[in-house]
């Protein structure tokens, strides 16, 4: 039942995601739709990019939750504006959602927009919101064991963060293993190991991302 | 769209766990439907439970993954009976998957049924598996905002578990705010802070279960 629904639910979306990136590409903004589990570290991941970038890029975020403005209110308080999705229930961000963000976001003064999914690794996968980019985070406590479990999400991130490798100490993370399950899913993703919390190793992903910001620029140039 | 055809969806579904129920209820069989994120420690805590547990009851367990058998290979390792489902891309279990399942099992030999759903804090939240509780796990790295972002899943669970309190020096987690949300959501769920790895705190939470099997064995004798 479910299976058959599916497809004119992604059909509409689609339509809808496709809007939003002619729009988006007429502004020449590069958006980021970050994926990872609850508690994984996006948000703070998002707070040290912003702290890496904002002094080239004029930034903004989009933040998905089930309920609540925490997210926000962390972003907001650094000075970036921040607009709350609350999807009530739903396990995933929409295009429509997104859509009705970007009306009350100011796009003629902005680079970058990230997008902060639902905390959640399987249902933001199938939806396109009309991003340049789809990236995920996992983080060490998770286990290593998670791309043979979850490989939807691996395979559609462009950029994979290891996330909280402060901690690689505390875990039995076998980093080896990880990457050489990440890089049979998808050969063409990016590994960035990191830690959000002590900043280590947010300089190369900063530098990807800042990358992928001019390319979209120089397309709209 | 999605939300008008949520009901059917879930009437259909109520109806095979109401089956599965009955049929659980006329053996005595107590079954526990437990879930968290990808990564929160749901295995080890599944095995942890059954050195707790194994010299009194007979177990078994299903393991719901999107992909792989990881886990059921560590539950057969320990030599006790595990069923896999694949749910190839769903993001929850169903009754329907719960009832082949239980075909497959020996259940004139079984006291208890651990479920392990499928690793998201939002989908399976619905979804009654016909099960006598539900339980959660969080863990540590999460963080303590958890309940604030995810309300509905710490209202279902009979029991919250909090995982990896051996991790609790290296994480900036507030114990005291995290009870106290959880409290407000449920006032009536039982929390276990306990490490599935260290078996710190396993033995009150086995003797929880423990009861919860024996109250479901007396009312069948």
């Amino acid at each position: 039942m479910e299976v058959k629904l599916k497809k004119p639910i992604l059909d509409l979306n689609n339509r809808l995601a496709q809007e939003n990136r002619e729009l988006m590409a007429a502004r020449g903004i590069f958006v980021l739709d970050l994926l990872a589990s609850p508690g994984a570290g996006k948000t703070s991941l998002i707070l040290a990019t912003i702290e890496a970038l904002r002094s080239n890029y004029r930034i903004a975020v989009i933040e998905g939750d089930i309920a609540s403005d925490v997210d926000a209110v962390k972003i907001k308080e650094a000075g970036i504006p921040a607009i709350q999705i609350n999807t009530g229930g739903a396990c995933h961000l929409e295009s429509a959602m997104i859509a009705r963000a970007l009306e009350a976001l100011d796009l003629d003064n902005l680079d970058l927009i990230i997008i902060e999914n639902v905390g959640n690794l399987v249902c933001p996968t199938d939806f396109d919101l009309g991003e340049d980019a789809k990236a995920m985070i996992l983080s060490v406590p998770e286990g290593h064991d998670k791309p043979l479990k979850y490989p939807g999400v691996f395979q559609v991130a462009q950029a994979v963060i290891l996330n909280k490798v402060d901690t690689l100490a505390s875990f039995n993370f076998d980093e080896g293993a990880f990457k050489e399950s990440v890089a049979q899913l998808n050969p063409h993703a990016v590994l960035f190991p990191l830690s959000a919390l002590t900043h280590e190793g947010v300089v190369a992903w900063a530098q990807w991302l800042s990358q992928r910001i001019e390319e979209k620029k120089s397309c709209n140039s």
